[in-house]
């Protein structure tokens, strides 16, 4: 939504999600589009893309710390629908939730899918990017590159990744972590670049220790794991003595707005920050 | 979403919207797709099209007597993006509800976008399609064939329209009408379909006075008129004394369940009865 951002109907587009007070109760709605070609490849299994559709989307509910009440699907029809439909019905029982409507549409070309999860805040306020204050702490719940090397696996036939096809939205770990943190938000277009959006939202600098992040790949491919997408982690800040009830990883620190966003090992990290959306 | 009502997550598939009840307050939403030649085509103003979407799902929220709360897009983007959002903002305005959120995709081939609205309830129980009972009037809002007549000049370039190209969403008579009605949906496929789609839902026949239904065509193109979608006017069903506080049209009754659902002056119409998505 960044391109229509500047809509003078447009609200709290700097986020994943709106945010919306009801009766006593604050509603999450988050919506995802995906591409075939771009977002997924047409040589996937779709029940893995499925599974990916509602997974990245109830991550977004996750970092609100939000419980899932249900999702919308606007479904393009392919060719093969049984395994999408097949994916969906695992991810939703996986998750406990259900398929509330949507519409379903036939057309030509490669097709394109969109998901709209609802859900419920069980903390209030929810956290935010925005929220990040210079002396807090900065964490990350788990390793980042497994999806990297799941792609590679799933390219070249080497392998299979349950982390790349069917990667985990952490709502228990975003819920119990709500009321802790003073910023949260989801991994989903890469480490540093996420860093960025949160140092941007809370108009902070954000100082990533670059050995401490924890990383599924070798260390020598430290760096690209810090800028690959797609593994959903948790990334959050909270004051510097802050105790979790779950294992957390310390990554680094918020510190006083500089020249730059994000500074890993103290310098601007060389390079692309990670999955720029258009 | 017919195609996966069969799916064991799903529930109220039966209806264009979700109904949520959340913190004391009712929550409803709707999510329709459109693609480039099928729902619009090319050579259409991008910016009809953005009204044409909001105020479709904007419908769907009529007929439930909701007041919109916002709307989330997932945008595919096009060569010329401008006119898009130049009618986003147009019908949003028109409206008075915001845009909370959504997905913006870069995509090759036809463009498919989608929408969600959200509302809440004005009254409860939130009128359904399946709340009609034997005995009840049936009523519509205003004359349909309206948008045949502006689909016809728009492709003969013989005039303009605004009933085709700007369909209006009658929130403020949805509203009006909720407390009164036993069942109300919006036409969108075609009045003689969505009689179907209710006398389905309450399992009951619905016996349609052909001379009575209001028509914006010629009285020649009065079987045109009774099958063509995209007019937007509220169809509900009442006691048959019911006195409502805006001007609206009788155009039929509720009997008991028949072999057809739907009797036209006491015959099964002939021909298609709309348009039947997939």
């Amino acid at each position: 939504m960044r391109g229509l951002a500047s809509h003078p109907g447009a609200r709290g587009l700097d986020d994943d999600c709106a945010v919306i007070e009801l009766g006593g109760e604050t509603l999450i709605v988050t919506h995802d589009a995906m591409a075939e070609g771009v977002h997924f490849l047409p040589s996937q299994d779709p029940a893995d893309v499925a599974w990916k559709l509602v997974a990245s989307n109830l991550s977004d509910l996750a970092a609100k710390g939000a419980e899932p009440l249900g999702v919308l699907l606007g479904y393009q029809l392919a060719e093969d629908n049984a395994r999408f439909v097949a994916g969906l019905g695992e991810v939703l029982a996986h998750y406990h939730v259900p398929l509330l409507g949507g519409d379903t549409i036939s057309a030509s070309g490669n097709q394109v899918l969109g998901l709209t999860a609802l859900g419920r805040a069980t903390h209030r306020p929810v956290p935010s990017r925005g929220g990040a204050r210079v002396g807090d702490g900065l964490w990350l719940t788990g390793p980042v590159g497994a999806a990297l090397l799941g792609f590679e696996a799933f390219k070249g036939g080497t392998g299979d990744s349950l982390a790349y096809r069917r990667p985990e939205a952490l709502l228990r770990q975003g819920q119990a972590l709500a009321p802790l943190v003073t910023a949260m938000m989801d991994v989903s277009d890469g480490l540093l670049l996420d860093c960025r959006r949160m140092a941007e939202a809370s108009q902070v600098t954000i100082a990533v220790d670059r050995g401490a992040v924890p990383i599924a790949t070798p260390e020598a491919r430290r760096d690209e794991a810090l800028v690959w997408g797609e593994d959903y982690q948790l990334l959050f800040t909270a004051p510097a003595n802050t105790r979790f009830p779950l294992g957390v990883h310390p990554i680094g620190e918020v510190i006083q707005r500089d020249t730059e966003p994000v500074l890993l090992d103290g310098r601007a990290p060389a390079g692309s920050l990670g999955y720029e959306h258009r």
